[in-house]
């Protein structure tokens, strides 16, 4: 444990349970009380059910001293987190001054009429310490019992979010901060979960027993995360760079960055770094390759366009592939990747363009080009570089491994090229 | 309730606790058991931690007869959940032969060579029955004890759905469900949740009691959802229709299909029908458009191609759009969109073709054409139609609606194009 608090956050509402909401507000409370060195020690969401809230909050008290409660606080009667703490803590509910002065003037501000429903949203137990809430109707609420604080706060996104940041992480850093929690990841592609583990278990065993190391697997990426703990943040910062110095010679090759690093954003970066520009030519990633480039805003300082060439016609009208490669090696073939990448390069003018030319699947294999049978090339000023591809996924995760392979190819493509022209 | 059946999903890992990840697993498998009468009752999320994770298995089976457990099945050695299942319930791994054959499978599949750890994957506690995972390396497990069942899934979102959907539901349901569930979709675009409620309402209000109706929007479109619960399905069938049937005239215009109809495949039907082929010159949308439509297995018996135009040169060079057009107009003009879908039509050789250009955000926008302000256009062998989209989102979104509502332009000119042909 890195400081005093281990923290368990609370759900409350049967639209979390039954699946109708995806829950990202425990995601986000995770970071925060991460990043100030409270350990997330458990999730737990239950129903809009009074028992199981109690014995939620009985079984939280027995395992963490901070437990963060969302949700239930609506006017609607099946919001019942008020009630229910009241039963918990053995108080009732009274109506608070300042919470009915502020919903009071919410709504006057809207011009809107107060119903009985939101008056009661002013009653708050009598032990509780009241959290204002300016972004909503829902007060935030905080008890101590026993050494155990207990935050409750609404489930909207944005008030929850608003009340932790300016009310309850400030008290829960003045209360607990003692330790830091930092993290670091590199970000590797083109290698296995598996594999890379044997490549760096030696490493990984020498590892200090703050520094921790989690493997998080991605469409042919996978990200190293590093988790240190401490209570100097230069001292962690310093350490852990120390083991990331230690690991990179042994995984250089599938390096592509570090942290929040994308390869979208890594070879934008690298393009614009050389004042260069690229094309696509997609057949069987259907321009899903094109997308995630410009998924990033401002890729058109360095992204022209794409072909996506579904059909042969397309390919030799528009890329000019040539019939005779087509029909010597297939559509599915290096020659093939080769010439739409060399096209892609000329009819839209860059400096390099990258294709993809396979089959995705679920049809279309053929015994000695099954179903993963992916060529991709990247094309440059001096030459073509081309890569074979077996993948044996599904259609939609062998078109985003395609993807990612094929920026990968582009990224290593520049670097090399980069140190051509340097050299 | 309509089974005996109360779940409870545990979810295992550091990441999600920390907030590294967003957990969308548990929301889906919430809806799954939901839709077969299990109601979920509880969802726990604990980090690799060897205690935390007996004491939930132990909690969980005092408070249900279904545990999912999802993650920590990696190769890796943070990740524990085999070993902790074997702790709590006193057993110990051995190696599952048909396990291993699959495993062994995979790898030789795809020409890589086994580790040590991959051979461990197939090590299984000796009290587990062996599910088969077709789509990744980690099997699945089932258990029981004392009444209790486990399910043990790997954590990647589309190795545990298809193991879901195969394996565990089908036995789930075979085991608890005693009453039928039947959903029936309607899948409108075009008209905004509040307006379609304000058509049907009536309708809505008259639902018999065992026939539930659900708003769920999504990119411009908004699924109704029907849920009815009987205990004979035919009858349960009638009725669903009976209702669609009622409601239809209401909101004609905006229905593209029913229950896993997408645009995408609706569309495909269509041209397949009129053996017309489409092509698509995309900006705004980098290529959206056409991954939308590649989406689909056998589209390219429809689809030729698209020309991603980011740039204006694309634009001219490729798409044949005038520099006059360009200078007069912009680059975000309906004059700009219709000589792009023209000229995709053209260059492609395709029946039809939509064009999209606009500006996604973040950045690009000016007072006269805001972020969101996006021209889309269709042309066919007759004439080229044109609409003007004032999204006002993320960039993200606003490349998804720009999607879906040229996708139905093209629907709805098809089928206009069609009649004129009929007629």
């Amino acid at each position: 444990m890195i400081s005093s608090a281990r923290a368990e956050i609370i759900t409350i509402g049967d639209e979390i349970l039954f699946g109708q909401i995806v829950d990202t507000n425990t995601q986000w409370i995770g970071t925060q009380l991460t990043d100030i060195g409270i350990r997330p020690a458990r999730k737990t969401s239950v129903g809009d059910n009074r028992q199981d809230i109690l014995d939620a909050f009985t079984q939280a008290s027995q395992r963490v001293n901070v437990v963060i409660v969302t949700g239930g606080l609506g006017p609607t009667r099946d919001d019942i987190t008020k009630h229910t703490f009241c039963e918990y803590f053995g108080t009732e509910l009274e109506i608070n001054q300042d919470a009915l002065a502020l919903v009071t003037e919410f709504f006057a501000k809207r011009g809107r009429a107060m119903t009985e429903m939101n008056i009661q949203q002013a009653a708050l137990p009598k032990n509780c310490t009241y959290i204002p809430n300016l972004w909503g109707t829902a007060p935030g609420m905080w008890f101590e019992k026993d050494g155990v604080i207990y935050v409750s706060l609404p489930g909207v996104p944005y008030e929850m979010k608003s009340l932790m940041e300016f009310e309850i992480l400030p008290r829960l850093k003045a209360r607990f901060s003692t330790h830091i929690i930092q993290h670091k990841q590199i970000r590797t592609i083109g290698i296995g979960e598996s594999f890379l583990a044997e490549k760096i278990s030696t490493w990984e065993d020498a590892l200090p027993e703050h520094i921790k190391l989690a493997y998080l697997p991605h469409f042919g990426q996978v990200k190293l995360r590093l988790t240190g703990t401490g209570t100097d943040q230069a001292v962690l910062d310093k350490q852990l760079d120390e083991q990331i110095a230690l690991v990179l010679p042994l995984i250089e090759e599938y390096v592509f960055g570090y942290d929040s690093d994308e390869l979208e954003t890594v070879i934008g970066t690298l393009l614009m770094n050389h004042n260069a520009t690229v094309g696509t030519a997609e057949s069987c990633t259907g321009g899903y390759v094109a997308n995630q480039i410009t998924s990033i805003p401002g890729s058109s300082r360095y992204y022209e366009g794409s072909v996506v060439s579904y059909s042969n016609d397309v390919k030799m009208s528009v890329l000019g592939v040539s019939r005779e490669t087509l029909e010597a090696y297939g559509a599915v073939s290096e020659q093939t990747a080769r010439e739409m990448a060399e096209g892609a390069r000329r009819v839209l003018n860059t400096t390099f363009a990258i294709s993809t030319t396979g089959i995705a699947g679920p049809d279309g294999g053929t015994p000695d080009k099954p179903v993963g049978t992916v060529w991709i090339a990247c094309a440059t000023p001096e030459e073509t570089f081309t890569q074979l591809l077996t993948l044996r996924n599904n259609r939609k995760i062998n078109i985003e491994l395609t993807c990612s392979y094929a920026l990968n190819l582009l990224r290593k493509t520049i670097l090399k090229t980069s140190l051509a022209v340097k050299g």
